[in-house]
């Protein structure tokens, strides 16, 4: 079975830089399955591409290659990365876009610095054509990655809220938001329960607004009701069934994150 | 031959529910050759997904699996749905999505109703992911849909407009916008031929602005002429050439859909 | 190992246009290897198709089969073109689209004529599926293109600037704006190590401000600085690192089109 390589830039489709990776891969390991995980990361947004594989690629079968390119630092003295976790490979930028997929836990972290993986004469602007895309060729066609890298034991962690407890209450922040303007929150399922082990009934306050309740789904309220709920990434989501929370608080993503969700048990 | 199976949703590319819906069917199915037909239909707008996939899915080969998301039901008690006919298999929620695909002719339509090939513990969000992909990749795997599904006889029909005669005259509705700004309406090749077996010379009325005549196609008047034709799905669209019809008469998807196109014999 | 074909489109995703190509290509070739490009080129601008064209295609494998659809001119008598150079396949309009990646150099170049070869009774205003698509999934299954199509000896060339010498200095323009705002210029390294063979300090002055030298990459200059490079496209690109130029300069992509960069030695 060939190896799969899926890609996760902020390159968009509009211009000729997702393609010009894609043919560098096939270049290299023509039987390579190149699968689109996104292109549409926000510029820059570590945070967001961080987000996104979180979501994806966990569902991705043992031995994917995972290539990653938000890279606000591209020509800078950030490391080429490769990770390794039990079941993935991680290729990209050392800058945090890998912390949450791999909850910090890896079998090992190596630097890319093989020239003869490369392209020859890489650009200074375009690591994901001329590093990333070639690295993880090699990989997908056999090469061993002692000879592409090597180890580090430190990697830059990802800057981002976590829930506070503040007395009997709990504050989450909106860090994301998805698609449909859903507010997705750094509060995960496992940390709520530890908060509320004797499940009382709770309330929730975003901007003034007052939320009843944590429940299971949309279809829980009426349309057009404000809901909280466990979403499918296990974080706490704030939401308008069939509608968007975002344009209901008047919000941006940048406005949006860092918005405090706070919990009070009734 | 691996077994093809395209994907349509509301989800966008911004976030990572594609991805992990690929990464579902990828693991369970390593060999499934998955296409996007497309992510970008406006949220939990039905109708759009229903065109969509008159427009694309018929061209695919025999025995292609598309699955189709777009999803406002969610969580509620709206069925998962399995529906056969005699070229391909369509699996999605029972809202109308495979209602002009199908043309309401289906070999047999069943209701997905077997946890063991959807994923472990199924979100109340996500059924792309965990009922959809899963069920997808099972039938592309081989599974008989005897074990997937139970017979259901009636499917949910889409809401939408008919051309309607309004004496010697007919009336059309748009109910699409596309990528250029041109206005599909609800009117097929056949309606018009069957209403105008004579072929006499047409004039068309929309929002107060006269059109002569049916075209071949946009080349058949000068550059920003507006222009009637039927289109590549063989319904009536009105045009401007190399230009946005949405534009010129300051609509959105929203206030376009439903606009009135008079047709009138001269 | 199966044929590789690109896809390089105006179509967004929105529509079933892209899906229809697909499933086209796989009727007629089943182990035919689709490779998304882009399919966000805005509405028929052609130098934006060509530019993406030059970004992406050289990097794939040799024997690639690009289809490139960006057709202002579907229905006229623009002629439907077979390009061949020593090492890819183009199929798209003739109308200059693949003027920058053939450089303008090509073994042969055909005008598809087999109606054999195209979907029965194509349609007037789609020839991205009901002509190109089926002429590539042909060539890819094996048939010789000396039955697809007849010999031509000119093709459209592609309208845009060039660099310009005046006296002293050079003059640059601006003829594309990528995803992060970067203005990229016809000024190609080439043309620029001409006519600075001394390796003179330069100064360039756009819209009225000046940079200082062309640099290696955006991280040259601090967060927030406007910077000169040449891009992975080997074109001179007008950027502000980690922010968008057009944003600074408060242009769209039409009024950036054209801006003059002019270049003196100090």
């Amino acid at each position: 079975m060939s190896r799969i390589i899926t890609l996760t830039t902020d390159f968009g489709t509009a211009d000729g830089f997702v393609g010009a990776m894609k043919g560098v891969i096939l270049s290299i390991c023509p039987d390579a399955r190149i699968v689109d995980i996104t292109h549409d990361i926000p510029p820059q947004d570590v945070l967001s591409g961080a987000l996104t594989l979180e979501a994806a690629a966990p569902h991705f079968p043992p031995n994917t290659i995972h290539v990653a390119v938000i890279d606000p630092g591209v020509g800078s003295d950030r490391a080429p990365l490769y990770v390794e976790t039990r079941k993935h490979f991680f290729i990209g930028p050392d800058n945090g876009l890998f912390d949450l997929v791999s909850a910090g836990r890896f079998v090992r972290a190596m630097k890319l610095t093989t020239p003869a993986f490369f392209s020859a004469s890489p650009s200074a602007t375009f690591h994901g054509r001329d590093i990333f895309a070639p690295a993880a060729a090699h990989l997908a066609g056999g090469a061993e990655v002692e000879h592409l890298a090597e180890p580090v034991s430190t990697l830059v962690r990802l800057d981002f809220p976590q829930p506070e407890r503040k007395g009997y209450d709990l504050e989450a922040h909106v860090i994301h938001v998805d698609r449909f303007g859903n507010l997705i929150t750094d509060l995960r399922r496992f940390e709520y329960d530890d908060w509320n082990r004797e499940n009382a009934p709770v309330e929730l306050v975003l901007a003034g607004r007052r939320i009843e309740g944590v429940k299971q789904t949309y279809a829980d309220v009426p349309d057009g009701d404000i809901v909280a709920y466990f979403g499918s990434s296990n974080r706490l989501e704030i939401a308008i069934r069939n509608n968007s929370a975002l344009a209901l608080f008047q919000w941006t993503l940048a406005t949006a994150r860092g918005q405090a969700v706070l919990l009070k048990k009734a």
